[in-house]
């Protein structure tokens, strides 16, 4: 069964049998005594709230939270927002697009990757060259590139989508590689290797195969020590590979938030360190800044408070 | 006269007779109640500790700090430094020329300001054009063009030299008209104009005539403030500036430092507000961190502790 | 038409046909799909949550936020508090008494303007005496002066009224005097001036005219900014007035937040910046707390958590 | 023996025979192994460096820091300032005028003694009137009230000399009285007995019968505590004081640093409290802007750095 | 009569008639103009949301919040939570079992109170020894000890039920006691004393008769001056109690919060102060993180957010 | 050749021909332009400050810091200090004991292994076990074993002397171990093993063969990343060592400093994790007090000013 209605265009009075994916799911008792389902169903455009009324204990042993599933119902008004009421909901099998379920960069997945592959390209230092090369192979044979490239960059602060990850990664390399030309005395190659590596470490720091979260060793350990890890054993694995070099790209992955109290145990020490910090931290914050403003209502020139800005944000008149 | 021998040559046992700037002066009473003079006296390349013994009385009257002197007397030797035991200082007549006696931004104020221009030419919004036109004429021809050109960019922190606030400003617009291409959605005249107008205050913050220090104006009230009341009144100049361009210019500038602790009364609430105030911050930093580099002993691999930093940097092994 | 029933004396049951402040207005849809109007209307008493279920889209168009509106409907109850089902809605012509609508001084705009006016009269400084006089003629015919007495002091946290500028102003000033008898040393026509001017900002920060909110350029500039770049522009319209005179004074109102992270950008250098700081931010929680214990629930000995203090106020036995 | 001569008329060359305060003490051995004393003598006028090279064992013995002491030598200059090299060194019999040795509050004791009277006269509420008339008892006939007349305010920051706990509280009770006018709804006898007991504890926290310093429980328990148990001890002294007015005038002593970081374990919760607290806080500013102005060099605009303030203060044109 | 049901055994449909803490209490008005109670009840299995619809001013008159009284009602289900719906509430007479209502440490008030004799007994220095024995009769005939067994630990952060304070102190002058073997250099019995008197004040900074909350005079002076000024009382009605020792006692208590933020007016300056403030932060934490682990939903390795923690705590997955 | 006189016992006059450890050595020039060494000799006792007058030049190539050399000299008073005018210094050959020349734990490197051994023993968790006994073979026959009983715990807050990290080890480890009895729910064997590898990363973060100081890769990773990046290389070296494990292992190793700011970058979230940051708090200020008053001067009750702990401590009148 192919995915055909989206969130975003259901409406009241609606018919609907269509695929989604279960982002919560509580089965609760109505005042009654009665056992009913509470689900939240979602695709790439957005997410609905629904009630399982009847034969809930039945149909609530059929699937669980980050399935892909069938669900029928009809769509209602409740509080002045659509609610489905569903009939009916199954487990789908095979496969499903987890772009139809999920949102996903706006930029494209295989273009964003073929800008990351010119960026490992213009790599001249032998060493990072063929580091990155493993790393990032063409085409994304190994797991975790294939991960990489499906990856959030965020929970929900910046580039929460698919892709994500793989966006802020390239629009931040691509910020340090102008950088390297316009300050004399910066290592181009080190500075651009640890751009492309600095957020490694959120393919096994967040899960994401259905609703984003992150996975106990992210909140236990976190991106910035296990991209860190990850690169030592990466490292460990080229003949070779120089130990100074090794130091100064596992500082820049260490230090990237830049200051002790955003959660890197150092702050950053050597010029690409310091300038790979600011080209991320700037980058974070235009895109939530342009998310921010994609969610605007009409005819609105302040956006809602933002709390990863603590402040309303001005989109200025052209809305209005 | 023209100045023959810097500071950073002067050699024990050598007689020296040339012209300095007088970055302190102090009289004294030595042990046995006898006045002297305690001097600082620098050019370009560096300061040197002088004392007066003889006449001290008569020839402190002559000059007074910030002046440009011609000083006669012969180097020692004083606790491992080079200390200049002077016989004679008379005050210089005529025009000197200051880029001898203070240090001078190593990329020249004429490529520079070439840059500057061209960032100007660059700009498509007529209002903003005309606006930055005014202040930047090319040639340098009004009061306030002539000092942008000479001012430092700050007292001690970085860009401490003259020609430095060009050089920072130049710096600061090519990254964000760079940003401008680089991310959608911003407004790409408004980011340039804000990057070329934001320390503009710092031609009324800083005396620059001699040793660098704050005016009162700058104490009281600060670059920040200082400069957008400026281009309030700038924009008061031209005939039909759009109220809503000249604010969200105004903003930009008041909001720079980012954070109300680093003094900003305003946090910026623009992309292109968010985009400058990350591109001043690395560039304030990068400038921090090449001087840094530029002072380290030979042989070291670290810095000696930065106190803008708060941390010492690592320049790696080049150096060892 | 007279404003003739409050909103606080509205009973379950009544029948109302009277004018109010429309202070928030929504179109929403109902569970079976059906249009209505949520709205809270309000006069100086207080608010009422009101609901159009009939003709809700033709009466919609009639009337916006901020607008003064005749609306007949009847009182209920609705989880413990009234609330209108309302039938009609029509907007009035001409204009009404706005403090009918908002909150007001309990002191009498009046009152506090004679007030202000002998701290004016007070002052012996001609440059001063000069620009105060300017700043606040009496009678109040020019539109700032107007405004001015008008004013609310905030938008919710002290002085949250029509004339709470006023009256916060008046406050302030009368302290400074004493203080400037209590002290040696102290310029009293500086320190009174600057805290009659300290405010002046709000003006142009606050909108008032239904109501209470920010204007973008509040938002964008603030009213430390927006008030010295007047005093700039005022005092640039008085021939000779000194220079030092005019800095002095801006410094006292760009720094009287008292510390950078409260939004000056620089902070309290000379004496009368010193105590206009604290006779200000005394003021403000001095007027917050009265206003604390006037909310309190009858029988209470603490008010309820105050976010402007961040901790429960202490009353006393007194309502006990 | 009477002071005759003070520190800061003492001459290059003139022989000294005179008393002195001995504020620091300490036997060193020189390069050759010979043993000498390094003295700090003071008097209410400064303080001067001193050395005893012969006979510095003997002469050692026969006093300690903080007595008063009869000395004799010559005044010489070393590295610009007067040193006294000391021929001998006795110790005086009898007691000493502490205010020839310390300086001493310029508004005289005797007259801010007065003031004092006056406000505790003034208290209309009986319960604290005898509690303040039992604490400060006209003639000063109890230990805690004479020793509250002489106690400095502080150590270094403000107030730092005789009389100068006096002083403070006598302006922050005058200044308490005029806003108990001032506000509605202030207990006006409960602020002002408030602000007269407020620093009652430092009597027991400094030590200032020689230099000024803290006393080991001013270290371990500190003025806010020892003050608030000072007052619990007195009230229970009082045959039917109130228990909730102890327990409201000890908040305010707990309470009158104004927030957790400074020292206060509980932050103002009593409108007096919130008044006292500004009250406190502002006199202790003014004064100390107003000795850092007294220290001024001459012809200077700007203070030297205050720690305190964290900052420059400006005088003004004044001086120039 | 005595309790028979437990909140956390009732089910839906249950007729209920057994008593109950009113820990909350509100007359409100219906949609329909019709007042009606909304209670709170508990025992110490948990509370229970109730309304009383008949008769509600009637029976409103006859019992407060804290009092025991018979409730008798049904059970019915209502947003998926259980609530009464009450008939009848009727004040009790006579004394209740407050741990029936309260919930109650698990280890036992008998068993924890002879842990702390034996501590006390342990204590070698006389004087510490007959202050403790004073403070902590066995058996506890005082009313202090009567309710310093019975007080809870803290309002809700940790050691929140009745006989928290008991255990509490017992287990950090058990860590105390061990840390007084561990280090050289302790006075191992003033390191006990103080662990054992140092939240002594919490007697009177909470009331626990009903439901937990702060005292006036805990919210205006705190337990760590209550506690402090307690000790000096205590202290006085010894004969020859040393003064020394009753400093270092009082200050272990005043500076047992560690800092100034934490609402310690002095930081701890002797070693016993030191490990007596890492032993309390130690055993407040371990008890809130042993809470929240309690309180876990099956099945889940991570607790809800915690408060106290600003985080989500690990259990591992022995749950899962 | 022996070590013979220490540092402490060196008195004015004495001739010297001893070993040394050079803890700094500098080539400078006299007034008089001739070169001159300024060195700074150390053994365990402490450190002395030297000059070399003649043949400077050649003496200055014959040894670097960190060298252990043979000086031969006259020992001098200079400004109350002794000073060693050196005639010569020669390079030693052959090993030197490192023991002689910096200080080392009073409690003994083996008995201090011993009681680390008898933990590890204690350790019944098998996973655990084999991991610990391969970190620390007994003997200890690696290379980290052998440099993990000789690291100092720190370059000069707390056990900054040879031995130091292993007696801070065995002391938080033993600490852990009465904790893991004194909780109910603690993982024991967790909570040792972590305690004992919780400073392991200190091994490379220091380097110690002559004067104490930081590696490149210690400043730039840091010990808190190293440790738990060696602790996953040798889980791995263990053929299926449970991954739920090495995770609870590495995030009580990463979060042990216990907050963001104090550089870990995840705060502890699981109970050892909390248990061992305290312990570990605890135990470093606990060394440093001790420290701290092993250093006063006699007679004084407190000791100098703190930099650790920001304050003056209080070691009572025991020396007075």
């Amino acid at each position: 069964m192919q995915k055909a209605k989206f969130v975003k265009d259901i409406k009241e009075g609606e018919q609907i049998r269509d695929l989604f994916l279960v982002s919560n799911k509580a089965v609760l008792s109505s005042n009654a005594g009665k056992a009913y389902i509470s689900l939240a169903l979602r695709d790439r455009t957005g997410q609905v709230e629904c009630r399982v009324w009847d034969r809930a204990e039945e149909i609530a042993k059929r699937f669980d939270r980050d399935d892909i599933v069938e669900a029928t119902g009809s769509a209602i008004q409740y509080q002045g927002r659509i609610q489905l009421k569903v009939h009916d909901v199954r487990k789908t099998e095979g496969e499903a697009n987890l772009a139809d379920f999920l949102p996903v960069t706006e930029k494209g997945i295989e273009p964003l990757w073929k800008e990351l592959q010119a960026l490992v390209r213009g790599l001249k230092d032998p060493d990072l060259s063929r580091l990155l090369a493993r790393i990032f192979p063409d085409p994304p044979e190994t797991e975790t590139a294939r991960r990489f490239r499906q990856a959030p960059g965020g929970k929900s602060m910046h580039h929460d989508y698919i892709g994500g990850l793989l966006e802020h990664t390239v629009s931040v390399a691509a910020i340090c590689r102008f950088l390297s030309g316009h300050y004399e005395g910066v290592d181009a190659d080190m500075l651009v290797a640890g751009a492309l590596l600095h957020d490694i470490g959120k393919v096994g720091e967040l899960s994401y195969d259905g609703a984003f979260d992150y996975t106990d060793e992210g909140r236990l350990l976190g991106h910035l020590y296990m991209g860190t890890e990850w690169v030592t054993a990466e490292c460990a694995r080229i003949d070779g590979f120089p130990r100074e070099k090794a130091m100064l790209l596992k500082h820049m992955i260490l230090s990237h938030h830049g200051e002790l109290e955003y959660g890197s145990p150092k702050r950053p020490k050597t010029l690409e360190a310091v300038l790979l910090h600011f080209a991320e931290n700037m980058d974070s914050k235009a895109n939530a800044f342009l998310e921010a403003v994609g969610d605007m209502r009409e005819g609105a020139a302040w956006t809602d408070y933002q709390r990863m800005f603590e402040r309303y944000l001005y989109a200025g008149k052209k809305n209005v």
